[in-house]
């Protein structure tokens, strides 16, 4: 029986790609799933693959198959499911063995599974969807660095590539590639919820049909919003369904679904006391359409059926502009949560290795993230809005996104996280914020205490 | 020796506060504190009312003076500080001896306790700042009824009073009266926020003094916005520095304070999946408040000294009727949580209650909380938005509220809550919203699936 190089336990969509893609690389895989018949079904899949791969139908064997240190991947449902999968695991494994927690896990389980197990552990995020676990995702290690270098040749082999450089990255201790993965969900959430905003000025503002409204999505790709995800919104709004022959934007019904790693990074801002009121919004306004049921009766009460915009007043450049500027706000939020939970958990982030680590494989892919890497080399603790690069590009932008913004609430077009996005950008560009208020009452009802503006005292107490 | 009808450990301001409260509602309490020297300076301010309270120096000598079965309010910092008292004191228990924890818990802790301890146990919240301990806090309980009953009398007699009726109200079992008095606190941090931005655009839109300003919340505090908060905030804005002579409002730094509990709201929100954009808008404002120093470096990359706006285009009365739409929605989803909570955790919370509840003594306390308590109990699952008061109220707003959020996006005025409130309102009002796009990107790059709009079949895909 030959040694496999790495193993792999959990043959769902994401390990069954992850897995062929690590044996079209050239690696010698062993696999392993609960159910059988999933292992026997994945090897018939892999075809000519399946001359690396060892299909085992016991955890024993698999183990066995495997070279010594072995090295692990876990690719099951986050949760118990894994605490489960090590704990069969453990018994059969020597101590220099490697575990590397490849699925959708909470970073606070990876943080407690490395001070818990006395194993060599890693905490891996992986993005990419099955298409990108299969040809190349992004992929962001957290735990020790002498562990990620034991896998990293064939993690970087099975990695996105920019420009040849692999997308895989060691980001720090513990949990902080699951962390990062975290983050990198909430932006996504943002990002969506963004083009969905724009999405609907241009359905119900500019009434544009989804031919047109794909087409404004795949120019807008050619220019400085090129990403996956306008790429993508671009043929999903050009796709028309195969059993009623409309658009499927018609189709689908308005209500989005969620797997709960969004709400995490909005738990973990709290935590940290990081504003990112974009995700925030994103998060919350997939919440609010899956209440469809009840926005039906809310909607006999306050109708909005014309929500139209003259075109006069609302351009497709003017949306464009106001995208770019609500994009790069939305993503100086979650790089911020970044540099906080680096100082908050002593990880040490490097914000510009992140953003590396994302400019390939992973949904948010785009070319701005290049930007933001340079941006994160150049000064690595400043806030993304006051980077010479992203300052310029506010500095044009934010008038398109106050003028579209303030178009949406006129006409009853939703905007809560474009909305979000420019309520930030005018909070934290204001010397003298109101705040003062706050203060003000919290001192009168609870003795809080301010800090005095003149002469910087704390703990003062007003003369009420 | 007699013996005392309830104890109370922890003489900190709002301890002290209660402690009297309860002597001079003519019970009799023993008092016991860590360190005995606050326990002496506490007996000395009691003044008169120190008959009927009987001083501890040890927590042995401190429950021997109770009659049983015995009653202890605990007011001691939340977290372990909590858990250490509790388990210092168990050991001098009886089987049937209560322990009411009156600090700011959270609603897990509470449930942890209840579940751990084999002991009667409340928690209760009590809202009101040091005023309102002292002469009628609004006291919100959770834990079993048959435990709330023995405890009734007292909570009752200190307990605000609206129009004769207390604000002492068993909630729920488990956590839930702290669980109501931390969605309390998310709504107070909304309110106060969604104030404060008004008080921003009368400031820096429409370029009032803080002697206008106090003028303009007096006023209001005598129409649909009657509330402690308005009122406070005339005060706030109507005094004056004693050192400088300045309006307070210019000596006091812009950088506000939380002490956590508003971050629970959002993080337990996100839990239940109930979106409550208002009340994250104000956490992230405070959040970003708090960093003043950062906000002063960005104010010069996008300066936005004149914020001026037209007094043709905002008025006072505008102004008004936009944040009364504002304050509806925000409260619509802070009811909305309670819902959510209830059904979750099956606690059977009534809204009618948890309304009149809030109506004095605490710190949200307002006019407007009467006419919310009438709306549930006229239908007690409904979202505050479509109950017939509301709903008209909202029809007759929304058009200021879009006004104003309108204006303070030209004119670079931060209006995040008031924004977030009318996002919420235009997403909930849409029967057909832009979730189809969001849901037609994850079936296409994670195969998630989505809902038929034509036939309701689930888990369709699309032929991307």
């Amino acid at each position: 029986m030959s040694s496999s190089q790495i193993g792999l336990i959990g043959l769902g969509t994401m390990g069954s790609a992850l897995a062929l893609n690590i044996a079209e690389k050239g690696f010698f895989i062993s696999v392993f799933n609960r159910t059988a018949a999933k292992t026997d079904a994945f090897m018939e899949e892999a075809g000519k693959l399946a001359e690396r791969i060892t299909p085992a139908h016991d955890l024993e064997s698999f183990v066995h198959s495997l070279a010594e240190p072995r090295a692990i991947i876990l690719m099951v449902p986050a949760g118990s499911a894994t605490d489960e999968q090590i704990a069969a695991l453990r018994p059969l494994l020597g101590d220099d063995d490697l575990i590397i927690d490849a699925g959708n896990a909470n970073f606070r389980d990876t943080n407690r599974r490395m001070a818990e197990l006395d194993q060599p552990f890693l905490g891996v995020g992986v993005s990419g969807g099955e298409e990108g676990a299969r040809h190349g995702p992004a992929i962001m290690g957290g735990g020790k660095a002498e562990h990620w270098s034991r896998v990293a040749p064939i993690l970087t082999a099975i990695a996105a590539k920019f420009e040849g450089e692999a997308c895989a990255t060691h980001l720090g201790a513990e949990g902080a590639g699951h962390f990062v993965k975290t983050v990198h969900n909430g932006i996504e959430y943002a990002d969506m919820q963004l083009i969905a905003e724009v999405y609907g000025l241009m359905r119900d503002g500019l009434r544009l049909n989804p031919a047109q409204i794909a087409e404004t999505f795949a120019t807008w790709n050619e220019g400085p919003l090129q990403s996956y995800l306008v790429e993508i919104s671009a043929k999903v709004a050009g796709a028309t369904d195969t059993v009623s022959g409309k658009p499927m934007l018609d189709v689908i019904l308005d209500a989005a679904g969620q797997k709960g790693t969004g709400r995490w990074t909005a738990i973990e801002a709290q935590h940290l006391g990081t504003p990112i009121p974009v995700i925030e919004a994103a998060i919350a306004a997939r919440n609010m359409s899956a209440r469809f049921e009840e926005r039906r009766e809310v909607a006999t009460l306050f109708p909005a059926d014309d929500r139209t915009i003259g075109s006069d007043a609302l351009s497709l450049d003017l949306l464009e502009q106001a995208l770019i500027c609500g994009k790069i706000l939305c993503y100086a939020q979650g790089f911020e949560m970044i540099a906080g939970a680096s100082r908050a958990f002593e990880w040490d982030l490097n914000s510009a290795a992140v953003a590396r680590n994302w400019r390939a494989g992973c949904i948010i892919r785009s070319a701005m993230l290049d930007e933001m890497a340079a941006a994160f080399e150049d000064a690595a603790d400043r806030n993304l809005m006051r980077a010479p690069y992203f300052a310029a590009q506010i500095a044009q932008t934010h008038g398109a996104l106050r003028n579209v913004v303030g178009l949406a609430a006129a006409s009853g077009n939703p905007a809560p996280a474009l909305g979000a996005a420019l309520a930030y950008l005018d909070t934290m560009r204001l010397a003298s914020g109101t705040a003062n208020m706050i203060q003000g009452q919290r001192d009168f009802f609870g003795q809080h205490g301010f800090v005095r503006r003149d002469t910087g005292e704390s703990d003062q107490h007003g003369s009420w």
